[in-house]
C-alpha cells in the first residue's frame, strides 16, 4: 500500500532549478519605446545576478549551497496521498498533493523569496521592498531576509491588511516593516488615493509603490522583489514539480492530471513546468490552472502585451490580462487578485500545452471545508481553488469509471486566513463572477498596445 | 554532518505506547469520602475502555490502527537540529527540537485527541464536551472528533476567547462548537459570573462547565475529554519521545538535557517520560519541565491532594497546585494557565527525577523571537517557555565549554498566537511573578486536604 505521506529523502533533494525558457519560444519584454528591453535597464529595479536568470536559455540551474541550507528547514516537502478525500467522494481517482504549507511562512513563497534575498545579498543589496496580496509572499520574503540579514519593506493590499491583522505581525516577527497599499508613502499610492480614497487596493498598485520605493532610494542599495509572474520566480518554484516527480516515482505512480491555482501563476508553474517539460517530449498530461471567476485572466481576458502594475512603472509583458489598471473584486483569496498572469504560463496556455480553469470563491472554499475535514489540513483560499478542481476532476472520474491519477499543488495553508472560513460558515461570502461584457470593458487600456505574436514550441 | 531534518520512516513509528505507571509508585485519586475513586465511579465521565487505560499497569500499550491511520497524517514529526540558532548563540551545545507543530491543529494536543475520540466512538458515545486554553486542545478535539464522526463541544477560557478569535473558526471549520467560558450554559459558569461578572476564566473554570456539561446529558450519549493531566493522555503523548528517542538514535546521539513546557504537564511528560524510564534504569539525563514565573506550580506549589476543576467536580488528585479556585493571571501563554500539574509529572518531580524550572513571559517571548528570526518557525508562547531554557542551557554550556546535547519539545507554532508577538514588539507585555506570599496565600484552601506520600519508585 502507499503510505499517506511520501518522504524524499533529503539527499535526493533537487540541486538544480527547471527552467521552461530552454524548452518554449517567448515574446521579449517590451520598453517604452515598443523595442524589446535590454538587461541594463532593469538594473535600478533587480540585481544583475537575477537579471541574468531572467533571461537565462539554461534548462538547469544550479541552487546555491546557502540557499539549500534555507531550503533545508521544511524542503523536500511532503507528498501526499489523499485517501480521506478520496474515500469521502468514493472515488477511483488517486489524489496526490504536494504539501507546501510546511515552510515557515505557510505557502510556496519561500523556495523563491530565499534564493532572491540571497543573490541580492551576494549583489551587495542592503533592502528590498515589495508588495503583497493575502501577505503570504509579504511573510515570506520578511523570513527570506532576516536569514541574510537585509531589511524588507511591504506594500499590503488594503482589503488583505484589514481582512488578515496577522500577517503584519508575522512579518514584524521576522523584523520586516508592512503598511496597506495604496500607501501615502509614494507618489503612486498618493495619486489612487487621491482618486478613489477608499479604494481596497490591488496587486497592480502595490507594485507600483514597492518599485517605487526601490528606485527612488539613491543610495543604490535597495531593490525590487517580485513574488510571481517573472521568469526567475517561476525558475525557482519549479523546485516544487521536480520533487513531486521524484516523490510520484517512488510510489511507481504518474499524474494523469497536475493542477495548481493562479494568480500571477508561480505555485501553478512550480509544480507544473517540469511536468510541461515531459509534455513537450511526448508525455500525455493534462495541466489546469485554476483560477478565480471574479478574476479570469487565462479563462476570458486576451493575450496581450501590459504593464505589471498599475502604474505602468513596468516593461510591457507578453501576457493574459485584464487591463493594469483594473482592481478585482475584494474576494478572499487575495494572492489570486492580479490583473495579468505570468509571461512563461501565458504561453504554455496560448500554445494549448495547459487549459485553465475558474471556480466561484464559495465553491472553492466549500472545497477547503471538504478538505479540512477529510484530510485534516485547513488549506489558504488561493489553494482551495485548486482543490475545488481536484474535487470536480475526482467526481468525474468515479461518474466515467475511472482510475485516473491527480496531482494538485497544495500552495499553502489557511491558518491566517480562517476570518474567511468564518464568514463562509456565517453564510456572509457573495461571489463575483466576471461576464465576457465586463472584460472586454476592462481590457479596453489594452487597444493601444501591440499584440504578441502566437508562437509555436514544438 | 547531521541533516537538519532527522526525519523517522513511516514505518518505524512506534506502534505502542509507554505508561509510565509501570515504573513509578503513585498516590490514588481519591473521592470525595477520602477513600480511593473506584474505575465505576468514572463512568459517567469517561468511556470504560480509557478509564481501564487510566489505571492500567502495563509498560507498553498497543496503539489501535485506525488511531495510526490518522496520526499518519502527520506522524512521525520531524526532529530538527537547530543548527541557526547554535549559530546564533555560538555555543557548543548541540540543540535539537521535536517539531509537533506540523499537525493540523498546530500542536502535540492531536497525539491523545485522536485516540480519545476514537476510544469514545468505539464505546458508542456521540458527543465530547471539553475545555480549552489558548485554543491548542479544542482545535485538536474538534479534528479527531470530526475524523471520527462524534460531535465536540468547547468551553474556551474568555481571556484566549477574547485574544485569539482565529481559534473559534479553525474549531467550526473541523465542525466543532466553541463558547466562552465562564458561560450560562453550566451551573458552574452561571456561578462564577454572579460572582465575577469580568473574570478572565481559567482552565479550572472552563473543566467544571465541560465536565457539568457531560454528566448532565441524560441521553448517556457524551461523555468529557480532557487535554492534558490524565494518566491516559500522558501516554498518548508519549509517542513523542519514543518518536524523539530513535530520531537521536538515527544520528547517534542522546540527550544531556530534555526541555518541555509545562501547563497541565503533556507535551512535556511526551516527551520525557521515555527518557525517565532510561533514568530509573540507570541513564544519566537532566529533565526540565519549565512552567511561567506566574503560574509556577512545580517551582513554588507544594505537593498535596486538590481537584483538577474549579468547583470541585473532580475527584483529588496528587499534584504540585496552587489550590483548585486559583486564577493565574491572563498571561498570553494560555495553555500554561493552569492551577495544578499532572500527578505523574508530579510525581516524577517529587521524586527528583525532574528539576522544574520558571520562565517569565517577556523572557520566553524574546527566546520566541530569536527562534523565529534563527530557526525561520514561529513558536507557540506556551512553547517560548521551553526554547528560553534551551537558550539559557546553551549559553551556560558555552561558558562551560561543554558540547552538552539538548532536546526540547517544540509543542507547538505561533500562527495562530501572532497577537502575542504583537503585544510584545510593541512593548505592551508586561510580567507578572507570583511571590511566595502569594503562593501560599493561593494555597491556603489546600489545609483541609490530605497530604500525598512521598514515594520512592527506585
Amino acid at each position: 500500500m502507499i503510505p499517506k505521506n511520501i518522504v524524499l529523502p533529503l539527499d535526493e533533494m533537487p540541486r538544480q532549478w527547471y527552467n521552461i525558457l530552454a524548452d518554449i519560444k517567448m515574446n521579449p519584454p517590451l520598453g517604452p519605446d515598443g523595442n524589446p528591453v535590454s538587461p541594463e535597464m532593469l538594473q535600478p529595479v533587480f540585481p544583475m545576478n537575477l537579471i541574468e536568470q531572467e533571461v537565462s536559455p539554461e534548462r538547469w540551474i544550479d541552487i546555491p549551497e546557502p540557499v539549500l541550507d534555507v531550503l533545508r528547514i521544511w524542503r523536500p516537502s511532503p507528498l501526499v496521498r489523499a485517501y480521506a478525500i478520496e474515500k469521502a467522494l468514493d472515488t477511483p481517482a488517486r489524489i496526490y498533493y504536494k504539501n507546501e504549507g510546511v515552510s515557515p511562512p505557510g505557502s510556496h513563497k519561500p523556495n523563491t523569496a530565499v534564493p532572491q534575498a540571497y543573490y541580492n545579498k551576494v549583489f551587495g543589496i542592503e533592502r528590498l521592498t515589495t508588495e503583497t496580496g493575502a501577505g503570504q509572499w509579504g511573510s515570506a520574503l520578511s523570513f527570506a531576509c532576516q536569514q541574510f540579514g537585509i531589511e524588507c519593506k511591504v506594500f499590503m493590499v488594503r482589503v488583505s491588511f484589514d481582512q488578515k491583522p496577522y500577517r503584519k505581525a508575522m512579518m514584524e516577527t521576522w523584523g520586516g516593516k508592512c503598511v496597506a497599499s495604496p500607501s501615502n508613502e509614494t507618489n503612486a499610492g498618493r495619486e489612487v488615493l487621491a482618486q478613489f480614497p477608499d479604494t481596497p487596493g490591488s496587486l497592480g498598485i502595490a507594485i507600483s509603490e514597492a518599485v517605487e520605493a526601490a528606485v527612488s532610494d539613491t543610495s543604490g542599495k535597495t531593490r525590487y522583489s517580485l513574488g510571481s509572474v517573472l521568469n526567475h520566480v517561476i525558475l525557482h518554484q519549479s523546485i516544487i514539480g521536480l520533487e513531486a516527480k521524484k516523490q510520484m516515482a517512488m510510489v511507481d505512480e504518474y499524474p494523469d492530471i497536475v493542477i495548481g491555482c493562479a494568480g500571477g501563476g508561480s505555485n501553478f508553474a512550480g509544480l507544473a513546468f517540469p511536468f510541461v517539460y515531459d509534455k513537450i517530449n511526448g508525455k500525455e498530461v493534462e495541466i489546469y490552472p485554476v483560477e478565480p471567476a471574479a478574476c479570469p485572466t487565462l479563462t476570458k481576458a486576451p493575450f496581450s502585451y501590459d504593464h505589471g502594475d498599475n502604474s505602468g512603472y513596468t516593461p510591457l509583458l507578453p501576457m493574459h490580462s485584464l487591463g493594469h489598471n483594473f482592481v478585482p473584486p475584494p474576494i478572499h483569496a487575495g494572492g489570486l487578485r492580479y490583473h495579468g498572469m505570468a509571461p512563461t504560463v501565458s504561453q504554455v496556455v496560448d500554445e494549448g500545452m495547459a487549459t485553465p480553469k475558474a471556480v466561484t470563491q464559495t465553491q472553492a472554499l466549500e472545497s477547503g471545508i471538504l478538505w479540512a475535514r477529510t484530510e485534516g489540513i485547513i488549506p489558504a483560499p488561493e489553494t482551495t481553488h485548486a482543490l475545488a478542481q481536484v474535487i470536480i476532476e475526482a467526481k468525474q472520474a468515479k461518474e466515467e469509471g475511472k482510475e485516473k491519477v491527480i496531482l494538485a499543488n497544495f500552495s499553502g495553508h489557511g491558518l491566517l486566513d480562517l476570518g474567511s472560513y468564518e464568514k463562509y460558515l456565517a453564510g456572509e461570502l457573495t461571489d463575483a463572477v466576471m461576464t465576457d461584457e465586463e472584460v472586454a470593458k476592462a481590457g479596453e487600456i489594452l487597444s493601444q498596445y501591440p499584440k504578441p505574436a502566437h508562437l509555436k514550441s514544438r
